[in-house]
């Protein structure tokens, strides 16, 4: 059911973030610790934001162990800001277009999860997509209909709001087909400037996801450890599982939440999803 | 904008279909005579009908002049209805779900032309797909949205009429959005039994479709041909653009216009879109 | 480090070998149970014998539990004859050329191991190659040169003792680099009447391999299963893994041995590699 | 038979490069105006110098006329020095490994053109590699082995004698077995700082290859051209064909002969292969 990891902070070397922990995204890719299904081959994908006045995204059906390019790349790119996933697929094909992180002019998005009897609801959601948006529509995947849902309801605008609406409306409609638990997520989402994240789950157990701790408390916690002293103070990482094992430096995301970084600053929101007033 | 190519009559080894001929389909995927672009690089695909109960279809989005999996399918496969197609992509992504054939249970899709302005009315024809046969739909080409409406049009009971309906609502759809020629189309269709082609365009000007003359015409005209020897009686092939040059072979389908092949019979009839009852 | 079956007797649909068992060679890509490594998505291949001349081979890198055409072919291909591979690289690129069954003429080739220090060594092994073969060889394995050197020294006419003077050499060039433990290996090879399987390694702790007993014996044993009432009496099937749990349906093949298996007979005889004459 | 470019100057973005020119690369893989095939859609391969170490580069089975990820990269990466090659297969595999550019440390290296009868002198050519760089060579490449001639003859230290050396043993090895023609190329390379460009073939009719000239002769001749504003003063491209029809932009390379690009000066100087001393 995928694994990713957003950055933000001072401009990195991709592959500090994807190659070089211990636990890294791509040894993650073949072994993950905490993820549903251990194995996530089934594709991969980075965006990244540079001088352009869109993100950069690459993405690629071969498993990310073995893919050259992907390594190619991480060699090269210096970015501020970094999204990257791995797939484990509930369904849909694998495909370029059913990769992530998806975009829509400046913005990102990312998932973890799924949207439950996704066959039973798709045409539901589908069709609530704003007709505008609705030839944007690449791929199969739940995680891309939920993004579109999100930008029907005004992402650009207030991303908060905009997911609470998206999930209100995923969950009124499973809930129409008799669907117990519509909705399992992390999702992350950034304009560039600001990134959000959110942990939800109809059921209340929701996949995990981690934050990193100010990096200057960690500093002082461990102050011969070299990557500390190299981290920007305002790194931060949100993750669907440690990328490694410093003591106090992950702190987990409560359920039902969201976490805004923006600059060097995170803040942690309890999320809700709001019921739509037209349920049919 | 592809090139496709249907046999049926006694079981053939494939590659006679794809390789043999001078003008074969995978010469044409590199060079072909008469499309609307020479290069048809974007995928491939072939579906053949055995002892199981569905037919098989093998899709790759590698050019089909550089497949070697394909070559060592055509040089094993032995199969009495054959459709294979090469792609020319008019906008949608190159993945595997958008090669042609599609398939659903035992009946097989191909096409070569567009649905006009696309991104324009793809929502109206999405939502015209039968609720229950929505959730198949796994691709974003306008050949699949068109199969998905002969589908809901019944296709399975009558399929002239259902293909008649379906171009009638891309039309009604596609003028009501201001746009002058909505389709353009040869497409076969095959349940195993029976194939149908068509050939119609919104304009009368349609892309290019030729069926096989009676073998045992041909015999007749060139008896020291070896492959004419070795072909069935029954043999017949309904293609893009003619395989060979052998005068006398081929016999163009005529504008609006649906051949219907069963056993060794052929037959054209005059095709004309059925204009929906509700255009809204 | 991959896993393989190799199957002969009455013809079988595919799709009984490589989706229907428990613990099928498709089950084992994403989570085998006696592999060096559990997940073997580096790679497919499944090679089959029919009425051409020469045997098909599919080969696709993609990982095969995502693999639509495997599906689609195991589920219309029937052959008396069919070798399986999944392959975890133990570094050389994953690419098609790379992937098991090799192939020349009417001989199939596959392995699960390697040759140590294949960097060192892989110079000497290729100019031991016959010249005369050497412009046959695509792709950069281990197996694949082990083939080639197989065919070098006779395969086709005595394929144990071919094999044997392979391996055999393969040691001597390893020792002569200062390789402790030169080899390590399971190999199947047919050329579609009989079927060899060799398990050697030079420290001797090879990787495991199975052969399955006869079917009328467990036919006795287990009288009211229905998979073993469908086997032909002269099925047999040699595996790196059991593909299911019945109890007394496995062997295991010995150490340092070859498996003859023709008709429905098989035979096991010691395998000892052959110290060439010229070592250096 | 392949196209490709090589540009040096100021930092550049790749897209300037790969898909804005009229007559870019991207647009001569689908229909290139002075190749041997006007198709190269066997892969495609891009190098670029940035912070790192090494150069970077991508490579991709993909036609380019299709390939996001190329797209999306092109789109992103800034570079003073870009190679990038379009690949018609002469027959070795289409896989990652056989497209250019290859990469050896610092070097890259690119080819058009063929070794004749490949088949027949590569393990003469391949047993000529240094035993120390034969482990390196990854795929099946007439180039590739060039490109290692070149390196075990000292291209690090001399290239334009290097390149002599390893064209002289090619036409060695070719006539000693009966090859009238042994070799046809243009041929660039480049260690991040200095470019160099060969044109040569035993025939002497070689593939294409043009220069720009000096970008500030240029802008004298057309003040209102945007381009050439833009363009750095010691901007250098030598491609196979020219990306577009500005009279007076592109001069011809003549045959045998190799062009030094430095810096912003270019120096074109005979080039002639060395005859090696041991024939045999």
């Amino acid at each position: 059911m995928c694994r990713w990891l957003a950055y933000s902070g001072a401009p990195i070397l991709m592959e500090e973030l994807l190659y070089k922990p211990r636990n890294s995204l791509v040894v993650q890719s073949l072994h993950s610790q905490l993820g549903a299904e251990t194995t996530n081959g089934d594709g991969f994908g980075v965006g990244w934001y540079g001088t352009s006045d869109t993100p950069g995204v690459f993405r690629s059906t071969e498993p990310a162990w073995n893919d050259r390019n992907l390594r190619e790349l991480a060699g090269q790119i210096v970015s501020p800001r970094v999204l990257a996933h791995i797939r484990a697929s509930t369904g849909s094909p694998v495909q370029q277009t059913n990769c992530h992180p998806f975009r829509h002019g400046r913005w990102l998005w990312m998932h973890n999860g799924y949207v439950a009897d996704l066959r039973t609801v798709r045409r539901d959601l589908a069709m609530e997509v704003d007709p505008a948006l609705f030839p944007e529509i690449e791929g199969t995947t739940d995680t891309e209909l939920l993004f579109f849902l999100a930008l029907t309801y005004g992402l650009e605008a207030d991303p908060p709001a905009a997911v609470a609406r998206a999930v209100g409306f995923v969950e009124a409609t499973g809930r129409r087909h008799g669907v117990e638990f519509p909705i399992q997520m992390t999702v992350v989402t950034t304009d560039g400037e600001t990134t959000w994240a959110f942990r939800y789950s109809s059921e209340g157990r929701s996949r995990s996801l981690f934050h990193s701790v100010d990096v200057s408390t960690l500093r002082e916690q461990y102050p011969d450890n070299p990557t500390l002293s190299l981290a920007s103070d305002d790194a931060r990482l949100v993750v669907s599982e440690p990328l490694g094992d410093l003591r106090g430096a992950w702190r987990e995301v409560p359920e039902s939440s969201c976490v805004t970084i923006s600059g060097g600053q995170d803040e942690i929101r309890s999320f809700t999803p709001t019921v739509p007033s037209m349920a049919a």
